[in-house]
């Protein structure tokens, strides 16, 4: 191992049998953590070339016992951001096309939610379901969102818990072979990644973005899957709702055909673009299938039962989730044009209202969070409703408030809109 | 901690208080080793700044319970090389000048010999001895040379375990801190540095050495110590001996004005700046106090009650250390002139009998090893003897003989023997 961090350190390329070695020991536990610490180190500063980067996602991906056959037959994967509740949409509306979705989702960490703290604000959802009943509930109502089970790529687990507190994160080959790596052992052949870049992105930079779409996609088409990246914009917040419940609902809300506009256009982008790599068709063929899918309210109808089979209330999400007692109006002070929306205030001012964790382990309050209505080019005047806050307490609105009025920036000029989707990679499509 | 890792890794410097918190958590046990391993790795690949590293040592240094005055009046230090028995010529011939010499070594690594462990082939020297012990030897005879205290700057004892398993050993500003740290920590006023630059040294490049002795001067002399530091040649060993018994064998000899001239005029450079140091002198001045004390045996007088004094049977030094009883002799097979002779190469072949360790625990054998009487610019026909190796078996023998005729280069035309020490850095010297 030591020779192993030596010429990473040095700038020699790993070979692929030394790769092996390196996962090989992450996964039998051969490779203390702090050798494994400073090896993160060295490819963080370093960086690793594209065939080290290769084998490294390979050998992760062949670290534990992966699926016989696919659970699934497209995947889907977000980066992380602030109110990205696109899952809980896209799995039951393309699973309502007859196409089979088995995804495995995170927690949430820091600013930004995830998909399991989403869904576990539902009354009853189990996410740790195994292997076999996902392949039976797939089987029965053709989705399953399940938290990630130890077998699959457990090499993977292990660096990312050390990466977490170790400050190295954001490693564009580090991240690459994290992701690819579930993805390759899950089996699944169709990937669509959606890949965030901006204020509440992990990845603030477009180009540092791209790098890394680019670099997941070669990696999955290397292994003879159909993958599409899309670079989304996650400079402001995604739709209105940041925290669990007020999430759950909004999502209930779009397959309902109601709520923000930016949620359900992003929704039919990446349906789109999942329904093209399945069918072999264009991405506008298809968004007009899954529209249709959600304009006739069988997304909602396979919601809601896809709620049901995993465990869920799904008639308390029909209801509405309860969401946290002290609710407090946020209103401009202003006539202005909002310039902006940093997603990233917004998104610690839900974590300061209980709704994410500082770390691995602490719990979150689905109750609490913000609806954050404010979008970049509208122009407000004083005493229009921006947002609303929901505290478990008079002085944490109070701050939340604050923050949410420091996340603003105002303009005096109208502003365009920002586009949600920067631009796609990756093929599969037809020409 | 994460901050502090995040700012080292994106080359923000730390401030003071930040290296406060870091060496603090150090030593109480507050940062897990994977996040100090990821911290080194940050500072080896990206470097320390001048503030950062005084900052580090003088915290490193305050990190545990020094004496409270200084055991002795000059100290010195080697940064490690091949055949390096000078401390055990230096600190008795220094003592003999009446300045008292309290120093504490290390245990041999790698390629590398450790004082420590060529004191121990002595029967019954005892390297463990308090703060109260060692200065009640240094009252009665003069000298003392010992294991590292726990107390005295223990940051630098977790950190520089850690560096020896996540391959960060070979960084300036870490080595010059660790070493500094301990030397600060001992309150010695006077300060003589041998660094090591060749084939045998850790500093294989000259302008690193040059660098790393320049920055271990200035942070000695920011704390108000008179510190020189010698860049001496490590390309070949240093003296004929390699090997425990071997080694305290020639220091007995150089002390009695026998043995290699190379070592003696190692022992006479390094003694003159130590006396200079400590008179004011010039090192002229002070390398002809130490030639005369070597001459008329008050060195070799000095040593037998040192070693005697701290447990050990100076009568079986003085009739020479047992050695391995398999001897074979290496001789030349072709008229040629040395071009080099490899210290690493040699280095090598004594671990490999076993005299050495290749990690922290192993044993030493202390009766096996090398003499290399081959040195550089020598003119050497066939049969001439070259060396001796003591070995275990005749098969660990035979090996030894051909790293041994692997580790020198022949020319056909003359070469001159390199210099013994390459420059002199540091003042304290008057004009």
């Amino acid at each position: 191992m030591l020779d192993l961090i030596a010429k990473t350190r040095d700038r020699i390329p790993l070979t692929p049998a030394e790769i092996g070695t390196l996962v090989a020991g992450i996964t039998d536990g051969r490779w203390p953590d702090y050798q494994l610490a400073a090896w993160l180190m060295a490819a963080y500063l370093n960086g690793l070339s594209e065939a080290e980067t290769f084998a490294l996602a390979d050998a992760m991906a062949r670290s534990g016992t992966p699926p016989a056959e696919p659970l699934g037959v497209v995947d889907k994967h977000s980066t992380g951001g602030v109110g990205d509740k696109t899952t809980l949409v896209l799995a039951p509306l393309v699973a309502s096309l007859g196409i089979p979705v088995a995804k495995m989702s995170g927690r949430g960490l820091g600013h930004t939610g995830g998909t399991l703290d989403k869904l576990e604000a539902i009354p009853g959802f189990r996410v740790a379901l195994d292997t076999a009943a996902v392949r039976r509930q797939v089987a029965a109502v053709g989705v399953a969102v399940v938290a990630q089970s130890p077998q699959l790529a457990p090499a993977d687990g292990r660096l990312y818990a050390l990466r977490d507190v170790t400050a190295t994160v954001d490693s564009i080959p580090l991240i690459a072979t994290s992701v690819m790596s579930k993805k390759l052992a899950a089996g699944t052949p169709n990937i669509v990644l959606d890949v965030k870049t901006g204020r509440g992105a992990f990845m603030r930079d477009r180009q540092r973005a791209r790098e890394l779409a680019g670099l997941m996609v070669r990696i999955g088409t290397a292994h003879g899957r159909r993958v599409r990246a899309l670079l989304t914009n996650m400079d402001q917040p995604l739709g209105w709702a940041v925290g669990n419940a007020l999430e759950v609902n909004e999502a209930a809300a779009c397959l309902q055909n109601q709520g923000p506009a930016d949620l359900r256009e992003e929704v039919l982008h990446l349906a789109g673009h999942m329904v093209a790599l399945v069918r072999g068709t264009g991405a506008d063929a298809g968004r007009e299938e899954a529209a249709c899918a959600l304009a006739d309210g069988r997304g909602w109808d396979r919601f809601q039962r896809w709620i049901t089979a995993q465990g869920g209330d799904a008639g308390a999400v029909a209801r509405g989730l309860p969401v946290a007692p002290v609710q407090r109006v946020w209103r401009a002070d202003r006539t202005a044009v909002i310039a902006a929306v940093d997603a990233r205030r917004v998104g610690e001012a839900a974590l300061a209202l209980g709704a994410g964790r500082h770390r691995l382990g602490d719990r979150v309050d689905p109750a609490v969070g913000v609806l954050c209505r404010a979008k970049t080019g509208q122009t407000v005047r004083p005493g229009d409703e921006l947002g609303v806050v929901y505290a478990r307490s008079a002085a944490a609105a109070e701050d939340a408030l604050a923050a949410l009025g420091a996340a603003v920036t105002w303009s005096a000029e109208a502003v365009a809109p920002p586009p949600l989707v920067w631009e796609v990679l990756g093929g599969g499509e037809p020409a």
